[in-house]
């Protein structure tokens, strides 16, 4: 029933925003200065979350939670536009949730907006070649290892929010969300517009380049 | 056999006490005042441990180590009323058995109360978030992957002990022996029956979310 | 053959020493007098070891690396006394070369004694703990999950590290060795015999505790 | 298709450069000049990354990303010579590449070279250590656990970044590229010789090692 899977994207997204969110305001609260201290344990949150989201609800929804991936199913037809495009405002939505249940457990003003500069060619870079590496894990897992891909996402975005300048949105709906709290997580509303784009650009490089490297290759 | 059954919640209940109370002793003592050095290895081990707890004992008890956890499978009649009464009576005898084992094992006074105030709308509702997690992690995962439950749960508490403001009790047992270390962990006596409200609240809110999404789907 | 099985004790034991005192030593030189620091790594490298040790050796050797285990195995008649007697004293040997080992790597006198006292009811409560806890575990793990035996002991070893006051040595041939470093993980002469005498009741008390839990259990 | 399996090494090389190079950077500026806070964040972003990369071509190109293993499997005759010198030739053009992304991604300058010293027989013990290590890992694991071996590298590497005075580069084609980031993880151009030496020394041991303790046992 699309319903219970609109349901499944929706309960995922917002838990994996008050993760994000929740997170970074308690990692930055305890890092004592040594923004480090506080970007590992983020790190590692996140990654763990997305292991348990992805197990849970990817049989019911196919465990999105963000629109660059919606977006490369419903491209292949793998979706049909409508259900695309229904997942698509339910994550933004229930990014926005999540991000204010975050703040409302810490006790903190629901409604914030981001004053962080996240912008640059480097960090645009750094978009692309998370949201890519992002997508090939997805669709190179599929045909090699089903049964691991909740496990090498949550590895591959704990990496990425290290080697990557940006700390890895890859994901629209977070980067939306994101603009919403003026914690560390957050991001300026004028610096969204190139992260959307270097996302959607990288999340056809990941696709593109899985398609090549696995070229006839038998399905697992 | 009920014995072994209740053996096995006990020993359970009374490692994942020590546990997280003796972690907490040595992350404190060794962070040169910066919580975010103690708060990370407390976070591990009790991912690792729960991870340990859960594959050893589940088989036996059903490694519930926590009220809630057994409230819920007793009003699904998953449990009779009785076994349930047993069960939660030697969880909350065993946690408080782990606390003091843990203060034996760092040469400090066995009887202690906390003096740590942990209060207020945010961490109440963080602890609502946070057994409504536990709780549909475990009925979720019965339905879709029961052979990664343990894994899921370790690395479920991990992550919420730092998106959770209220660092995830999220456990009856585990929150009434908490008020009986002055050590990092602890939470003070006033606190506990907010705390016990917010977990079981959280707990039915897990579980009915879990049927919600899950209904009609078939078992794994 | 017992040659072979005598080769994947010594370089499982040899590996494990190593990879305890190098990575004591790596930990103390980066942490700028941040204990916590230090021994977060340390655990995080020890329980990966483990976990790779344990998988490659456990079919050739049975992968003890442990004198109190062989003696459980020896004791239940599943070793012959003169295999576990060779297994011990190459136990011992190989621990020894893996700390020198260490200190080679590190540009250090090959030849060295510990002056860190580890001393006090305490610490020898801890290291009962952390034995039975170990040992617990490899019986436990036989009968209900033989196949997460080696992941399940790297975790239990790595949380232990930091819920005991001992950081858990548990494991006589680690502790005569460690001996022989004065680096982080050190331990001086007058403090090992009471700690082995620790380990050997924890061992036998993991044991009994794990046939009491599973008695009349069907086996995994 | 070698076309393919080139394009997997490739891809797979780049990508880990660009985390060992890019964590570092990472790390290093959020560090406040306690190095192990950068050391522990780039160890665990490493090892997730390899597990991810292994999984993932291994199926296609055999995951080798590095010339020494490479080597080896040649000379078992595994693979043809002209395949393999293939595979060297992308494994160093590749990694250089990835240096060269994460100094992109972090809007530095891409030619760099670096002025670290790392040197001495300490270190170069720590490289054949480390590399007969990996080795080992992987031959050992052909036969006992092959569906484990992506895992086993991950926490192989991870544990010998701080167990191993080198921090385990163990890999020629990683230690060419490295040499040219002036940043955290790079080795000043003279020092590179003697590393690919123990390189290829302890590939050589490592191989003969696991040759030795499975020498008859059935494969897996």
């Amino acid at each position: 029933m699309l319903m219970q899977r609109l349901l499944a994207e929706g309960l995922g997204t917002c838990l994996l925003l008050a993760t994000i969110v929740g997170s970074g305001i308690m990692g930055d609260a305890l890092a004592n200065g040594q923004p480090g201290a506080a970007l590992l344990p983020h790190a590692i949150a996140i990654g763990a979350m997305l292991f348990v989201l992805i197990t849970l609800f990817g049989p019911v929804s196919g465990a999105h939670f963000n629109p660059a991936v919606t977006m490369v199913f419903a491209i292949r037809r793998d979706l049909p536009a409508a259900d695309a495009f229904a997942y698509v405002i339910v994550q933004i939505g229930a990014a926005m949730l999540g991000v204010w249940l975050a703040h409302l457990m810490f006790d903190l003003d629901v409604l914030q907006v981001s004053e962080r500069v996240r912008t640059g060619p480097g960090q645009w870079t750094a978009e692309v070649v998370a949201t890519a590496g992002l997508v090939f894990v997805i669709f190179a897992g599929l045909r090699v290892a089903p049964h691991l891909i909740a496990v090498m996402v949550g590895l591959y975005i704990m990496a990425a929010l290290w080697f990557t300048a940006s700390t890895s949105f890859a994901n629209p709906a977070v980067t939306i969300a994101r603009s919403l709290t003026a914690t560390f997580s957050g991001i300026q509303p004028a610096d969204v517009i190139p992260f959307l784009a270097s996302q959607i650009l990288g999340a056809l490089l990941g696709w593109q380049l899985a398609s090549l490297v696995y070229l006839g290759h038998p399905k697992a």
